[in-house]
């Protein structure tokens, strides 16, 4: 009998939600809302829910179910599967493994989000076989996925595998977290948005950019990159100082990690055109030893947002 | 019959080696120059003479040697036992491991000398039993050994396990390595140095320190704690920023591998009791996840010069 793995992403807004097959490939997708404000075990009800749907559909009759996988958002003790705490949806010590495998008789297994992201973009590429690789999502925030040996790294203990809040600038511009200068701050879509206005503000001669905003008051990545595409001189300042930001920050996760491949994700990286030569470029010139020492390649990373679910899937092993 | 290794550290200057019994305790130490500018094949030479002195020493009689380990400045490739480069004494492409077990006929390893003080470190606290530990080792440089469960870490592939050029403020001071604002510009000793001369030319008023140093115009990293012990306003106010940097640094690495202790050693450390409690409070409160996530233990690196030693005898298994 062939077997299947439900995916899980918990997100703010949505709970999605997959049937993955041996080969990493999603049957059958779908999506409930969070509605973080009913609480913890209202959410965990949801996706409860959501798996038995799942488990029901035609897809998977006559199939195994080897068990369940959660991409949650915060810190996750994944060897507990236990969440001691997550900002984002208000959580404090829910303990995810426990109560879905108990609802569902399943095997559960949890893991942060971005790391779960980071598994599913390296499952996701099939033809290539990368044993290690670093996944920086570039939005709202600053996500990160370390993959080592073909699994998440999460550290040592609950809490590693962070990179958002690490200090690019020290001293510099305030990040949502309370410190000063976080790489976060600086290159998440926010970073970005920052970056752009203080462009425009200084700006001395009008550009595309600068008129629109003018006209609307609006800014965000996708309007931003439209303007760098268009070699709008504004918008290119503000892009190169983002990506030289990006690149420091990058360069010194290299510098631990030595991994095959470094996927860049998220938002911004759909105009992944415009910073491919950057990233490669510097990371060859300025890691540590050089030409020396192993050179990853920089890479835009695939799948969008079935990567998140495909990665949940793959907590759950195969064989 | 009991065993022994041989552990090699291989500085700029000296070549240290020892006899390392099985409970890692230095059973006979000796030392030879470098002479870094006679070429490599003269120093591993030089390191071939040494360990066979060590092994006809009387400590050894009716014990039988296991090897001998090697802590190697630069970037090494631990698993060829190789080392594409360094910098330090001018090393491109040397085949350490395999000249080296040639001529003494015996396994022969190699790592880089960061990683075997790290491993020393861990070794030679035999009251606590850590698996994972880093090392930010403060001196001329900034160096780091990252041990993660018992072993050296030293990235995926060559020139991982670095910290010392990481980007802790994007534009800042420039550091030797041709970048501007590297974790090692601000948190060697030259860094300090640099933070206290710096405050010196600032400062409105004399203070004991600022008048030594006009008199002589010597700036050491041993003056200056005993000047911030002596609560020098001057000295205070450059270590203050200095130990800020420290933290903030050492807390992005904290957030990446999420150890069970951070050593800090090298010669500023000597005064740890200056730092301890600044460095154990920045961590609790600004590490990712705050007291959610697991907290790490800032402690002082004990074992002087011989860590390095021990830890290069401890790539060497004992069984």
């Amino acid at each position: 009998m062939s077997s299947y793995r439900i995916g899980i992403d918990l997100g703010g807004t949505f709970i999605k939600g997959g049937i993955v097959d041996e080969n990493n490939t999603i049957l059958l997708q779908r999506q409930v809302p969070t509605k973080a404000e009913e609480g913890a075990y209202a959410v965990l009800d949801r996706m409860a829910e959501l798996a038995k749907d799942l488990m029901i559909a035609d897809e998977v009759k006559d199939m195994d179910c080897l068990g369940v996988g959660i991409g949650n958002p915060g810190t996750v003790d994944a060897v507990r599967g236990f969440v001691p705490y997550s900002n984002n949806i208000h959580w404090e010590n829910v303990p995810v493994a426990d109560y879905l495998s108990d609802k569902l008789e399943l095997s559960v297994k949890v893991d942060n989000d971005a790391n779960c992201a980071a598994l599913g973009v390296l499952l996701s590429e099939k033809e290539t076989a990368y044993e290690s690789a670093i996944l920086l999502t570039l939005g709202t925030g600053l996500g990160c996925g370390i993959i080592l040996h073909g699994k998440i790294y999460g550290g040592e203990h609950a809490g590693g595998a962070e990179v958002g809040h690490m200090i690019l600038k020290s001293g510099g511009r305030k990040c949502s977290c309370g410190k000063r200068g976080c790489f976060e701050a600086y290159c998440s879509t926010t970073g970005l948005i920052k970056d752009t206005k203080k462009e425009i503000e200084k700006a001395k001669q009008k550009t595309p950019l600068t008129k629109l905003y003018k006209k609307d008051g609006q800014l965000d990545g996708r309007r931003i990159m439209t303007a760098v595409s268009d070699q709008d001189p504004v918008a290119k300042k503000a892009f190169d100082k983002y990506l030289t930001h990006l690149a420091e920050g990058m360069t010194g996760i290299v510098d631990l990690f030595r991994p095959e491949v470094v996927y860049i994700g998220g938002g911004i990286s759909a105009r992944f055109d415009l910073m491919e030569a950057f990233l490669n470029d510097y990371v060859k010139k300025n890691s540590f030893g050089g030409e020396h020492a192993f050179i990853p390649v920089i890479k835009k990373a695939p799948g969008g947002n079935d990567v998140g679910i495909i990665g949940a899937a793959g907590l759950i092993g195969v064989e």
